[in-house]
């Protein structure tokens, strides 16, 4: 398996530098007879876009979506399945500043240590203009996990310590945050719009659900739905943390308060509450899976700031250029993505599994 | 790759159910001419082991390793390490009141759905007993580890809403719920014994630190070293989260705040702080790894619950027997095991990675 | 994936020295409700056991197998089969000939420069004893695809140059050089007892064949069916070759003859011949699959041969000690094996495959 | 891992149909700081372009190389490095006689009763074009081992029955058939044209020589080096065996004979002779690695073969178009790709594996 490569089943393979010529994937592993077009996926691209509104980046990119392999007559072949992107937005008057000075929360130190070169425009392939291939493969995962009945839906739980009460799926994408409560979501904008002005960002928590997942996806003891969840959705940019259910406010609660208790409704076997997050044993359980994800306020900030350039000496810089205040809207579909390529995956193991 | 192994080059895989013959490990992927002893496993086997105090489970378990294969004369020899410990303290009588009744926490009603047979023998391979091989497989790597430098420490940072304070390594060993404080280390205890009078049970959280960690492990994109670490982690059992550094706590702060700002000290880089949890875009940056991890309380408790048995019938439970009222103290070591063997994964990665 | 561990949905590992402590294997991603016992692969064990007859070594091996997990009440579970055999015959007095000197034609010049370290005690890792445990996971194997109606027949086709001309696979078992042609048996058998009694050995070619394989097994275009037995036969001790069909025939037809017409009977598609092996495009197309192996004359002969041991110095070696003069008997238990174990994998493959 | 990947650490994906947009592959495991050019690439994917003499196909492929990542000012960056090549020479007229009918000796069959689609625009993903990109990959692989002292070499050493007696590698491409020896070749090229004239195709036998090889590329016991050898071959087009050293013909002689006597010259260890093919138990022991492979007779072919139709009606065909006669010639640029991959790999797997 690649360093560049998810799955074990349904694979995607990513590649690309942020400002190189173009960024791709190759899904693999996608059964046959799965009509896919590029607008399925163009539509899941437009979502993660830059330039949407003031919270995002105002970098214009186009994203043009094209599928060079693995459909044929409108429909995926089994084959591989190719997808592009040419790069267009390349400025390349933007290097100067961090072609010889790290920038400080990113992978720049790393890369020049580890691997002795490094292509420095726009971050390279550590930029997280390689998520846009995720989504792609995500749109994928989701046209197939639809079919099955299964869906998936992020939004913003919190973003600069604001969080939102309410869980109004209806009102994610009426609000530049994605939200589920447009309250929150105003309040959310107001404090993103403000750290903008100051030069510096914030960070947040996206929340994914998916509904309508069988029971049984998840294999003891070392491809458990979690720990692939959590694989899958650490690899992002600038996640600090994942958890499932009550996750981290689990460690305060009690046995009898965190377990969920079971009871029959209407013939079937049901849970009281979810703070499983969906998933017992490490398998997918029949409640609605939930992870929460911690993603980091944004690394690129034009306030000046302390650090070091690539002869060893002190150095300070301010990144300037258009960058994200809040990470958290453009990683809703990004999250969402990775949550649909790990459950098309397991549902395609699972299937393998049977007798 | 099978669904019970773990890793790339240095890879392991567990078998075995809690209460059936044997439970075991075969590691692969060593280099030859590591010195290693049943005695270097045991040494961590014995700190895992149950009936440790009163904060853990009063169960008696030996786990006496046996290696089988894999080291002569005393040394690795590249070949597989496989490792073998009987079951011997498996009470029969157990069993009648889980067999037929699904424990609320557990994941008896996942595998009973997904795999229609289920060895029920005190919860069989969903059993915290496997993560006894986990251990063996770690004590290998981390002799490995602490030969290029690299240490491991873990301790139990929270449990049940009690905070150490204080981050006293010397002090971990010598207190029943291996807090890095004595002080929390007492009211900890205090908790864990409080709960478990009312037959419940408490959670909390692990933290471990990798230190003397060199700047390259890890790779990009789906490589990263954070996302193993989450992947590694999240499938140990009860595992409800995972955090890298500032993790949650980044969603709270700016970018001016989070970013590890970097200076020269004595001719090397080093950052001003350790909010990356030295890991810069998937690659550790010389700075100590920081993971932590949400443990939901033990889901085997005596106080009666609400469920339903494999008729469909809605059924009470108490979950008698000899349980833990706090799974932290003896998942110190799992975590600690689980890190090593990503680090000395990455490790030998990185070396192949290199020209 | 480890070194050891062959497949990719249904794997299995293996581990053990040919005098160690033990040998053993872990079969993963076996469907759960399938039944099967010691019983079941201790059969397919004794087929390959030493001892059988004069063409074969008189060593005595017992090598009675003990499933340690994965099998309850009589069915796999789904989880991990661990199978285990403890070394008996070691005879310690047999090294100090080998522990120094490199055998012609075996690994001990190769694992003594690569790993720097080497268990010279039988061979150790290297030895054809581990095939012992990749006829024990295609046990299960077999087992699993008579279900399915797949049959596996392995024989000798070929033994110091004398050719069945027959394929009778009623004899096969009845003679000792398990040839399916019992005049060529009676020719081979006494070709391998005059390379005996000349202290020397023969090389032969023994064939598998699959039957009732269902059309679709094998995945374009690296993980194809010949692929993947290439691949598994290859691994084999002393395989200098591997065919599949018409094989290295092949070379000499042209177009016209080596194609494989086909026309309908009873509402079927059928081959008018089967120089394709019963694989097209690396798909199983319904016919026979048909694969040829080359084995070597074995490597231990009691003639003294030319060498060089461990301080650069040239020696000669006789080796002595009960070796097979013909490797073919033996291995046509193990050869079957390994086909099962891939027909097997595909079979799950191609399951998960499907829409 | 993807069904369209190879390898474990260095990794390569194809993807793309015959005569859909574009075919490629994503090189993934490259180390950093290797010089390549898209250059490098052509000069590799010219030896396999058709059309280069009489008895390859007439048809004019272009294969233009494009890199479009993973190498920032000449060098690779450790990134996956992807390339691409658009298709230009698609006659949308051939199609109508194979969409409905099955070519004999092709995958239309499997891939339809498999897949229940099938691009059948010149044969699709199963078309031998998809083995440009095994070159593209290989030539990458090449520049590596060669800065590491390592040389591939393949020629055909068998074509319609006629065996070219010697190995004068300086002449393999100064004659169309790329024999080692020019006596054969002429009368190797004059069966090829009659063969071509009578709508007909022959086979042959390629044989691909690694020189060069350091002691200890290959990992016991399923990561052996012939065993990766003998997959990565055996998964090329109209493959039908694969055979190392002495392979088939080992199965007629005599231990005594076959062993390779060891001695010291100059103060290294040698063998006198080498139907080991340079691999001792899976492992490089230094001497020249010796493969051969069996190549059928071309499938398509001109004179009117029996076979069935979509709706399982007989039906006769006879592929018209530009085919290749013999694929011999084009397919030793192929071979040697496949074995430089695999080298490579295991160059970089056996650096990993040492302490």
């Amino acid at each position: 398996m690649g360093f560049n490569t998810f799955g074990k089943i349904f694979t995607f393979t990513s590649f690309g530098e942020s400002h190189g010529k173009a960024i791709g994937a190759v899904v693999d592993g996608c059964p046959a007879g799965i009509r896919i077009s590029e607008m399925d996926i163009q539509k899941e691209l437009d979502r993660r876009r830059p330039g949407q509104s003031g919270v995002t980046t105002a970098r214009s990119e186009e994203d043009k979506i094209e599928i060079l392999s693995g459909v044929f007559e409108g429909s995926t072949t089994g084959m591989p399945i190719a997808m592009l992107i040419y790069n267009k937005d390349m400025r390349s008057r933007d290097y100067s500043n961090i072609k010889d000075v790290f920038r400080p929360g990113h992978a720049d130190f790393t890369y020049e240590q580890k691997f002795g070169i490094r292509d420095y425009r726009g971050g390279g392939r550590s930029s997280a203009r390689e998520t846009a291939m995720r989504v792609a493969a995500g749109a994928i995962a989701k046209k197939f996990l639809a079919q099955k009945g299964i869906g998936i839906k992020g939004f913003s739980r919190e973003i600069a310590g604001i969080v939102a009460q309410r869980t109004d799926c209806s009102v994610i994408e009426q609000n530049p945050v994605r939200a589920p409560d447009m309250d929150a979501a105003k309040k959310m904008e107001k404090a993103v719009l403000a750290a903008k002005d100051e030069g510096d960002s914030v960070g947040g928590i996206v929340e994914v659900v998916a509904s309508g997942v069988p029971i049984g996806l998840g294999e003891p003891v070392y491809y458990k739905l979690d720990s692939k969840l959590a694989e899958a959705l650490m690899s992002i940019n600038a996640l600090k943390g994942v958890e499932i259910g009550s996750g981290f406010g689990s460690a305060k609660l009690k046995g009898s308060q965190n377990n969920d208790a079971m009871h029959i409704s209407r013939g079937k076997v049901k849970f009281s509450t979810n703070n499983s997050g969906g998933i017992s044993g490490g398998i997918s359980n029949g409640d609605d899976i939930i992870c929460r994800i911690a993603i980091k306020p944004a690394s690129s900030i034009s306030k000046e700031q302390q650090t070091v350039d690539r002869r060893g000496k002190q150095a300070k810089i301010a990144v300037s250029g258009r960058h994200d205040p809040c990470l958290c809207p453009r990683a809703v579909p990004v999250a969402e993505a990775m949550v649909a390529v790990v459950l098309m995956d397991m549902y395609l193991i699972a299937k393998a599994r049977k007798k």
